[in-house]
């Protein structure tokens, strides 16, 4: 098993990466408040991995509910925000009492938020089940719900008492999605530790094939490396934002191709080599550095185009992307790799050059 | 004008306290973002100041959207969070923004609470206009919504960036809100400071009579009192729990009677007397002073007797508050003007004679 400590002061906590800690009573008894605890999870993980948590948490002796909601981002809205905790009232569920978040994306911001709200806050201990969520929603304390007006539009920064990271989890995650996650990871080698990308060029092969000590690697680097970038902004005022490499061409691939052609992932992939051409075209990158990026994207099995629409599609979304964040259109680009810089400062002629390069 | 500090390390704030603020734009400019300002207020609050801060925030020079919602308790609910944040959303609020709650405790709670989770997060300034808000909501970082289920069910603990309590509009509250809101003020030198108990007595009349002084300074010794206590325990962990004096007596009489038979202040009025009377029953406080805290109840014009139910009901609505505590039924009773203690230990037959006694 593999562990990480997030430093954040009293509200830091732990990360604990390995098989089968899903049957591991002593990986959750810690992270219990004294009260009832409520499993939040979705329709689909449900019937794969709810009666292992439970019976493991019946270690505990405390009072257990269950709570499952319909898989996917509808899920994310208010209303089901009334509806979970309205299931936690009806069982009495008081401040004493804890919130575990079984599942992907969608139930860890869901969770998180309900956590964040419930009582004016209950601890919660999340326990991700897609790669994506691993390495992603682990770190960071962003919970919330999406808007009819906008997606994340409402939400709290709130971090959980502890991530507990069952790695064969994996084995029911589509091969996709398990490849959509890994663009994520890619990324934090791309804008923080050169050396985790070398080690992911280099093993990518076992990483694909889901090796358990290389996928446990991948997991815990990444979990580091965005922990590094947080704990120096926990509340995103600046630094952050590299995080957000990738997801500027990225969002807008998702918007003008309409949410669910492509998976988070493969936007982002898509949206980090545009980022790498961009950076390029600006002589902040070198062409070798950008054909590194290209290769092992690529050898990923995610896509590096977009489809071909007129280039003032993918434009208009990227100005609303930079609307709804109440700032002007910044980008995130490489001076190399392992190494980003934020600039607002790109011709728009460089950049519907970048768009019309890597549209198929 | 008087001035004081809430201090709570990075998010400390200062509440001013005077005649005329809402006139002073050097009153709001220090603690707006750089974005647009929202405006959150209701029916009957904004045609009466909504005009005169919309001139004064004009001095910013920055975009104002006002968001108008009805009056009255049904407004603290999700749906209307998610109304109010559409509207922002629609006037494109970013993260760069600034919410001012212009209203009383309705206002406060649910303004606070969308500025603590629109995009996860803005600052926001409040601006009560109940004596009860000015003396309650005005410290103590609470916020949030009702549920079906139970009120306040769902918020968050955030801080304002400044309160600015202009008591001119104390104007327009009618007096029997402003006795209600004497209650809580009240109940600070209770739990907390026999000199200001000692105070209000001596001043009762310039305070009734809504001389500015005397208002200012119970306003500002009120906010100082909570702020003391809360500044000791932010996240009501213990400590905190003396702020409910008299509240475990009147939230039952509010629900036993229906919400709206009393006001808020005179149901913890009625409480705290009956709070007194357990007291000195379990031999913790002096007749002489029971009858101190009875006489300036009394005196300030508030209700000293519940309506004659069966004390079954009001017992069992006491045992629904302590349900939703998630704890076991506590009360905060008096061992001497300005000192509280916390026990659980009540032998029913005193809480029962207590309830007679008190009941008309």
């Amino acid at each position: 098993m593999l562990s990480l400590q997030v430093q954040l002061g009293a509200r830091s906590y732990p990360i604990h990466i390995g098989p089968g800690l899903l049957h591991d009573a002593q990986q959750f008894l810690p992270y219990l408040r004294s009260g009832p605890v409520a499993i939040l999870t979705d329709d689909l993980v449900a019937p794969l991995y709810l009666a292992a948590l439970r019976e493991t948490l019946a270690h505990s002796h405390q009072p257990l509910i269950e709570i499952v909601v319909p898989h996917g981002e509808q899920s994310k809205s208010l209303a089901q925000v009334e509806e979970v905790c309205g299931q936690m009232l009806a069982a009495g569920l008081g401040r004493d009492s804890t919130l575990c978040a079984l599942g992907g994306g969608v139930i860890g911001d869901l969770g998180g938020f309900v956590a964040a709200i419930y009582q004016r806050g209950i601890p919660f201990v999340q326990i991700p089940t897609t790669l994506l969520a691993m390495v992603d929603s682990s770190v960071g304390g962003k919970t919330g719900v999406n808007h009819p007006l906008g997606k994340n539009m409402i939400g709290a920064f709130y971090q959980p008492r502890a991530v507990i990271v069952d790695i064969d989890t994996l084995d029911s995650l589509p091969e996709r999605e398990f490849r959509s996650g890994l663009a994520e990871v890619i990324k934090y080698g791309l804008i923080n530790n050169p050396g985790f990308f070398s080690w992911l060029e280099d093993h990518l092969e076992a990483i694909l094939a889901e090796d358990g000590d290389a996928v446990s690697r991948v997991i815990h680097d990444s979990c580091a490396d965005k922990a590094d970038v947080v704990a120096r902004d926990e509340l995103e005022s600046g630094l952050r934002a590299i995080l957000n490499y990738g997801h500027t061409f990225g969002h807008a691939i998702e918007a003008a191709t309409g949410y669910g052609t492509f998976l988070h992932g493969e936007a982002v992939a898509i949206g980090m080599i545009m980022a790498a051409d961009l950076s390029r075209r600006l002589d902040l990158l070198r062409e070798s550095e950008q054909e590194r990026i290209f290769r092992l994207i690529q050898a990923t099995g995610l896509p590096t185009h977009a489809p071909r629409l007129p280039v003032d599609d993918y434009l208009r979304y990227m100005r609303i992307d930079k609307k709804a964040a109440g700032g002007q259109m910044r980008f995130v680009l490489l001076r190399g790799i392992g190494e980003c810089v934020i600039t607002g400062e790109v011709p728009e002629a460089a950049l519907r050059q970048t768009l019309n390069a890597f549209m198929e």
